[in-house]
């Protein structure tokens, strides 16, 4: 098994460096201080946002570490996840000792009307007149219909988030809103809001990892990988016929609790790219019954002092979501979490995180579980 | 350990399929045949040349094994040596047992002169005056000038290749040339004419991967991986001072023989972008002394039934050179040739074989060792 032993990240944002720039910036103390054998480039659309192909070789020559074998890996939204699973592997298959992973993406170089297009190119063809967007209050309206919930309590994990996020000086948007905000800001696909969608982020985040064996060599304080779980789902999405549950992450989910041999967590970073999301996820990787994670967050009970806080990093809601960079930035919150690393936003007692790497609308999931032990 | 145990390939060329369909073409009856848990797109340019993202979950749909989980691994023209990489280590840490690998490029749909600027983007901004065409000329003319190859020996690795791709039914080019056809080609990047370049082809290969322990349940006969090395040098290719040699192929290489124990082998595919790069590397990767490649070229030394054959398929040169399926397709020939199932270009006695996957101007290498046993 693997360990995350130290970290770097750039504030979330639009930012004017570049793509390669950011890089350096979340990754340039880490290469001061350790021998890495191998990077990991976590990263989409360099070539289709930032007109560069070879990212992984231009990073590393940026560092300075020129003959470090690299490789950009890739899975949309879903791509930290990958990356994650593929660094615990070479790791475990001695391949590499010591492994860099840089998430990165550069978003702002594009109109959003084009970042809409070219994200929706996951879509098939046929099905490129929906967008994430579209199919996130779908799924809103579905769920709301078949459970009950009530349009508050979605709107009610923008709060959340967004008050978390303003306790992260990395989060892209660091101000606490008002449910009266989120149900006052524009509508984007009927009936979600744009406080309830992530924000277009710049932004980077690097993690340093190692074998268990190794690990206390780095730090005294190693956040140990317990179990990775994954799995896919069609990219057939208007074929589905149930919006309220993404298939994907419910296998993924039991496989990474099979694996990390453990039933209860502490905190979970989910993929809240719109707020339906968050809840939606909240009960398909187990922790509320299907139908009842809405209550759950009009309760408190995903709130930074609930029972079981969500998205204490501000989640992608508040946080941001270069695409690339998502899922390594969640493996950064938990780190910082599981040390007591977390400043303001410290969830009491957290001993075992998830995260959630999350492809399109489910085509693609990735479930982490991180702990204070192996 | 792991073992190839089976492959599917489509006709490189120009393809009227789109991407996703070629990749389809190459796999579907590997689909049929087994389950696998993990599928491993290598692709580069789907993005930029296709405009489309997710291309993995895009070809599991397509596949019909839409809960498989799947990444993109993306490193230029090296892609396939980095997939088989990543493939191997999935297998040894047992987060998978069963792996797909797909190389594919769709390249046609772009004009000529868009996918050399695209490909061209792997340099840094400020060397991106220089085409890696142009640094193969640079290479050929600082070759001949420090060890006093002749202009005829570099074509002659066109002639061979040719030849070789002549006896391939999936080589994009299948037409054997004269010594005389090489050098009345159109000049491209003095000295070096049409005929020593890599043509730009569509196509895709896939292979099976297994565990060794778990190869002879698939095949009675497994082609082993026995060894992988990989490196990186600078992107910034125009610091090089000395185009004569391939920093990254000769880490590499080292690397791979060492992991392999063993010293010898029985053939070679190298990445042969242009002919002179055949030369080099061979030298690179320790088959000759540093400027001895190219006698060996005219003493008919690495011709199919010379003492080394190089490139026993037609290389990048004759078989073309669809970026994400390169490396995945010297995989292949490696598979045939020790299986004996090579056909009229089988080399005699192709006990163990190497390839080396390349991005940029050895940006980056990997190379693989191939053998009859473990
Ligand atoms: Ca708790």
């Amino acid at each position: 098994m693997v360990a995350i032993v130290d970290v770097g990240i750039t504030k979330f944002g639009k930012r004017k460096e570049s793509v390669i720039e950011l890089a350096g910036e979340a990754s340039k103390d880490l290469v001061r201080k350790y021998d890495f054998d191998f990077v990991i480039v976590s990263n989409s659309y360099s070539g289709e946002f930032n007109s560069i192909s070879g990212i992984n070789s231009l990073i590393t020559t940026y560092l300075g570490i020129d003959e470090v074998p690299s490789v950009r890996v890739d899975n949309t939204s879903g791509s930290g996840g990958s990356a994650l699973l593929l660094a615990k592997s070479l790791l475990e298959s001695k391949e590499a000792n010591t492994v860099l992973i840089i998430g990165v993406e550069k978003m702002s170089d594009k109109k959003t009307r084009e970042v809409t297009k070219i994200i929706s190119s996951l879509l098939p063809e046929n099905e490129r007149i929906a967008s994430l967007p579209s199919l996130a209050s779908l799924a809103t309206i579905n769920y709301m219909k078949k459970f009950g919930a009530t349009r508050e309590s979605i709107a009610e994990v923008a709060v959340k988030n967004h008050y978390n996020g303003s306790l992260n000086p990395y989060a892209h948007i660091q101000k606490a809103v008002s449910l009266q905000d989120v149900l006052s800001s524009p509508v984007i696909s009927e009936p979600l809001r744009l406080y309830e969608y992530t924000p277009i982020s710049d932004g980077a985040a690097s993690i340093v990892m190692t074998r268990n064996e190794d690990a206390l060599s780095y730090t005294s304080k190693p956040v140990y990988i317990k179990g990775i779980g994954y799995s896919n789902n069609t990219s057939f999405i208007c074929d589905r016929d149930d919006f309220t549950t993404l298939d994907s992450v419910r296998r993924a989910s039991r496989m990474a609790f099979k694996k990390a041999k453990i039933e209860k967590i502490d905190f979970a970073e989910l993929h809240d790219m719109a707020t339906i999301l968050e809840i939606i996820q909240s009960e398909d990787i187990g922790l509320f019954p299907k139908g009842e994670g809405w209550k759950a967050v009009i309760n408190g009970v995903t709130r930074l002092d609930g029972d079981i806080p969500l998205n204490p990093s501000g989640g992608l809601n508040s946080k941001g979501h270069p695409i690339g960079a998502s899922g390594i930035a969640q493996a950064l919150e938990a780190f910082w979490q599981i040390r007591n690393e977390a400043g303001n936003r410290q969830v009491k007692d957290a001993r075992v995180g998830l995260s959630l790497s999350m492809a399109g609308f489910g085509n693609s999931a990735t479930v982490t579980i991180y702990g204070d032990e192996p």
